[in-house]
């Protein structure tokens, strides 16, 4: 066997080790790295620094992370369980050579976590299963990718409790696994609308497409863009693709106060999102284009808001409306609460764009007194780029 | 907004649309896609058949599947969950050349419950992550994967709740994430050996490995395969490396009786996954080397057990010691306990193969009174392949 008798510690965990794919040495330097993540998880959740075999007698939550066939998980009395899974793939959710390689840590996490927080949820836990091609695994990109989703995970006090490490032909996948927290049925669904609720969205709207409409032009990030904590305003819209947050705090209080009747992601774009939650409640919705909150970062030019109901809708509604990624969340409040929706958390605003109808399965968007059918057109991300 | 208002029934679920990856065309294909994969998921699971906005009052299980932004869970009263996930490259983990869709989508659920079998868990719950590429996507590999995958599904009582699709640029990649129930503080781990524990291991050893070997010098499946129920040895070897079995009976049994003091799954082989577990145990282990049940469709041509120790052992040992993705539990009991193990579950039987030792981290394998350290030398799959 090997002789890794070097007196550390070793507790359970997910089979995050995968010698079986590996020639002898770069099994073991895997094994060291592994070892590395395993200690590093440690350090968050100083309950899994046990090398006993019995399990954790922590209250009731996480009992036994990375070094087993599988992570054991323990939810809270009272509470049930969640769980998000979100695959990237190089080229064509990603582009290695847009971003340090903690930028993608972190971005791994976030759109995970941004689906915790649609569920009204609290984040407990992660897995993370990542295939590098050779020559990636011997520099320093999985070091590096690794140090930026654990910034982030100690930030949100979320674990990393396994995964799985595989080599890959020619590019970087990453599959990102979150598990969350709810009370007992107090996860918030997409389909928990009512005719008459109101719609409300978090933050500002199209950064991170206008983000990516300037990557693929050509601008990039300052190289010490990591370290840097001022950026310019082209800068900042990269990063709103780049380094993407999730609406925690948001989530969180509009679960536990059960003031949200429905909530989804912004993932794909409002008029693609808004379609999801609308079909999945069984309802319509009128959003009110000028409401809708477009980045600041955004220039625009002179648009007008009745730009948005023309064929040839102004850049910054096209954005805001179709674009994908900005992670804001969607949200559904009943009349009766709705003075309850506070008008920000922690910085981030909430802005009430329209009203849900019962007319099933229809968008409007109006301006004034026009109106038209919002179709939806979900981002589509790096499918223009690729097909260059 | 896309204008699928058919009147099916919606109910929530996690992200497996992935719109926002796609075009328009293509989109509208996968959101047909997954519906039906979300139709096909509730035919396991009736409970998910609801399209309320409030959560299932299953009794304690599962609440909610595809559909959300996250799928909720719920464990049993005194339970814990139990999570694990393996990450599948084309090239690297498996060939689509070497086998039909339908047993990937077997084999991709299999490598995993098999991790949860070796906790002595039960397995409930599954989430896929799959990515293909465009013209795989077209054609009719998808569906016949997920085939594969509800077969194997169905049969062990395992119900689809989410996961994600993603378009990559030339190779398949699989995400398989199982979550699985196990009494409280009864989940095995891998580090409970003490020294006095018997070594048991179910089934035979070394028939993927063989079934690789042929596989890698040109024998194939008949193109039926899926349909046939008699195969030549030759195809049984290769269909224990493309078609594994987890050994769920055996797992759930050791767990629930308490019988197994630490277990382990046989995927990366005998020598490599046996070290893991005395490394996490902080043990050592005599392994009897007439004891190890080589798989008997491999032809033997004469091997004596003494041939073991030699530097230049016969095939049939080294691919029973160092041959990787068997699947079968390697598991340690007490001596008080060993007589209550039982000969075979299921028709799979156990065998006594050694002892755990308190020289930490040493594994001997021994032959009358000639005895060797046994190296971990996982199997290295299709490292060799890829470099021809």
């Amino acid at each position: 066997m090997r002789d890794e008798s070097d007196g550390a510690e070793q507790i359970g965990s997910t089979d995050l080790l995968p010698s079986r794919r590996s020639p002898a040495a770069a099994s073991r330097s895997e094994f060291d790295f592994i070892n590395k993540v395993r200690h590093r998880a440690h350090q968050t959740n100083p309950a899994l620094n046990t090398s006993s075999s019995s399990l954790i007698p922590h209250p009731s939550s996480l009992s036994l992370g990375i070094g087993d066939d599988a992570a054991v998980t323990r939810a809270r009395r009272g509470h049930d369980t969640l769980i998000t899974t979100d695959l990237l793939v190089e080229d064509i959710d990603f582009r290695r050579d847009w971003m340090p390689p903690q930028m993608l840590g972190h971005k791994a996490l976030a759109v995970s976590l941004s689906d915790i927080a649609a569920m009204g949820a609290r984040p407990r836990w992660a897995l993370l299963s990542v295939g590098v091609p050779e020559e990636v695994w011997r520099g320093r990109f999985v070091d590096e990718f690794y140090k930026g989703f654990f910034a982030l995970a100690d930030e949100c006090g979320v674990t990393l409790i396994g995964g799985d490490v595989s080599r890959t032909t020619n590019r970087v996948v990453i599959d990102s696994i979150v598990l969350g927290e709810a009370k007992r049925n107090r996860a918030v669904l997409r389909s928990g609308a009512s005719p008459g609720d109101r719609i409300f969205v978090t933050g500002a709207l199209g950064g991170s497409a206008a983000g990516l409409q300037l990557l693929e032009g050509g601008a990039r990030l300052p190289k010490n863009a990591v370290r840097r904590t001022r950026f310019s305003a082209t800068e900042q819209l990269m990063l709103r693709h780049l380094r993407p947050s999730a609406r925690l705090a948001w989530g969180q209080f509009l679960g536990e106060k059960r003031l949200a009747t429905a909530m989804i992601d912004l993932s794909d774009g409002l008029s693609s999102d808004l379609a999801h939650l609308c079909r999945e409640s069984g309802v319509g919705a009128n959003i009110d284009a000028s409401r809708i909150p477009i980045d600041p970062l955004i220039e625009r030019r002179g648009e007008q808001v009745d730009d948005v109901l023309s064929s040839h809708a102004g850049d910054a509604f096209t954005l805001a409306l179709g674009g994908g990624e900005d992670y804001e969340l969607l949200f559904t409040v009943s009349p009766k609460n709705a003075a309850r929706v506070p008008d920000e958390i922690d910085g981030v605003a909430a802005t009430y764009i329209g009203d849900v109808t019962d007319e099933k399965g229809r968008v409007l968007l109006i301006a004034g007194r026009r109106r038209r059918t919002l179709k939806s057109s979900g981002f589509t991300h790096f499918k223009r780029a690729r097909r260059k």
